[in-house]
């Protein structure tokens, strides 16, 4: 069965504080986040392959294929299985395979990936982007209205958020390799939270849950990432309907415009009590004291 | 022409220690940095699709293709030009499109992308890599051979290496959004830095550099990056015959899988005087005071 955690042998050296005094160097045990190859198939062919760490696969699969717009509800999906090249199987309860590095996914009768996004894929987007620099033309469109959405947080809800994020952080702790995505309620209240070597991965493992778990859209949801929001984020946000997503760290120019387009709330540099609200500043309750 | 940072309004909210004293929130300019697509063509077929950081796209596309095993000399590439869909141009003296989000790329005549790596883009390498797991199967082949670089460095380098990494991030610095890539001699000089919203497209800015300046392979250097060790930055680290790769943060058990049979030095917590060494641990000049 594939780990989440892989044990490896390490030098460790330290620098003592005084010029001249040798590094000292000990040999021990550590930890690393896993990080291995998952190929999504769907109807027996391939889709894309992701780098992630192993575990939540199923929730991967379904979570990728709403962020590309191709499912939104649990019927959408017939069924997927964890295949390693010669077996398949149904994953555990926990959605763990322990199987392989692939997950086939069945879709309902009637639904396909489309051609256009199929082809997407099978020329990695490169010509049906090629020269295109708008926000029309590289989004996929979401079924879910994300203006609609009347959710309202407080600053203070927030700023609480990271620590909270930090501390459901499992295999970061033995390790300091993952990335994590956090779902919360606008109150504040942890719903879920998924690790992985790519902070794209961790989202899909949020939304697939949530797909499953016949949760979408995401109304009234605070999703939280550890690391930066890349255009990436935003558009899988988007296409599980969440209304706010927050970034530890900075949001890039495409984030920001993509999240203007489509009123998601995105909140950037969410660490140490402050943060900047970027777009659909108004879900954020602090307007009362404005200046400036 | 395209920036490397994009002006945004943004609201800043800052919540007071005491308790139930209001948020205070102001609205003022951010700068972000700046993503778009960079489609990646050779001989006119679309190869690759990579949401980058305008600037040095030309060596972004070079660097790619070194780490995907295409070229691995300068005179591999008769020419990249960028295009914007319509009109195609020479980039700048320093690598600076400016004109658009493709890099259309002329490889010798001779030379051409292998059939199994254009299908492998073209599915998504979600074929071929199904099922696969082991390094064998996963990596590219490098033409260099790293297990024969004679570099040592010292953990004293080493550890001074981050702080002259962020000295040298000048769009950081304004956005706080972006990976880096440092390459230093073992002594310690830094040689280039190139800055990204992707940290493999960081590390493929340098490359392209290197080869596009009849540097590769970089034997006796060391690359520094920003943020964690995936597999795919220890391969490209591998494909540029770089010997030694040295991550602030934490790497994943693929990238030390890989180091490991490529002959490659991985340092990994690279911060505040100290560093773990997975492999090629003879590179490094702490070997006297070993003890546990």
């Amino acid at each position: 069965m594939s780990g989440r955690t892989a044990r490896r042998r390490v030098l460790r050296i330290s620098l003592p504080g005084g010029a001249g005094e040798p590094a000292r160097a000990a040999e021990r045990a550590d930890l690393l986040a896993a990080e291995e190859p998952l190929g999504i198939r769907v109807g027996g062919e391939a889709l894309t392959l992701t780098m992630r760490t192993p575990g939540d696969d199923i929730d991967l699969a379904a979570g990728f294929l709403v962020s590309e717009g191709v499912v939104a509800e649990p019927a959408d999906i017939a069924g997927i299985m964890i295949c390693d090249g010669q077996r398949c199987g149904h994953a555990g309860h926990d959605g763990d395979s322990g199987m392989g590095n692939i997950a086939d996914v069945t879709l309902r009768p009637g639904l396909a990936v489309a051609a256009g996004l199929r082809r997407s894929f099978m020329t990695t987007s490169a010509c049906g982007v090629c020269g295109k620099t708008s926000i029309e033309e590289l989004a996929v469109a979401s079924r879910f209205d994300l203006a609609a959405d009347q959710a309202r947080v407080t600053p203070e809800v927030l700023a609480g958020l990271p620590d909270e994020l930090r501390a459901a952080q499992r295999v970061f702790e033995s390790t300091g390799g993952l990335h994590a995505a956090g779902l919360f309620t606008a109150a504040g209240q942890l719903l879920a939270v998924r690790e992985d070597v790519g902070r794209h991965n961790a989202v899909d493992k949020i939304v697939g849950w949530a797909l499953r778990s016949g949760r979408l859209p995401l109304s009234g949801c605070v999703l939280l990432v550890s690391g930066r929001a890349s255009f990436e984020l935003v558009q899988k946000a988007v296409l599980a309907g969440i209304p706010v997503l927050a970034a530890v760290s900075a949001p890039s120019s495409l984030a920001a415009d993509l999240a203007q387009e489509s009123g998601l709330t995105l909140v950037g540099f969410l660490r140490g009590g402050s943060m900047n609200v970027y777009t659909g500043q108004d879900r954020v309750l602090a307007r009362a004291d404005v200046s400036g």
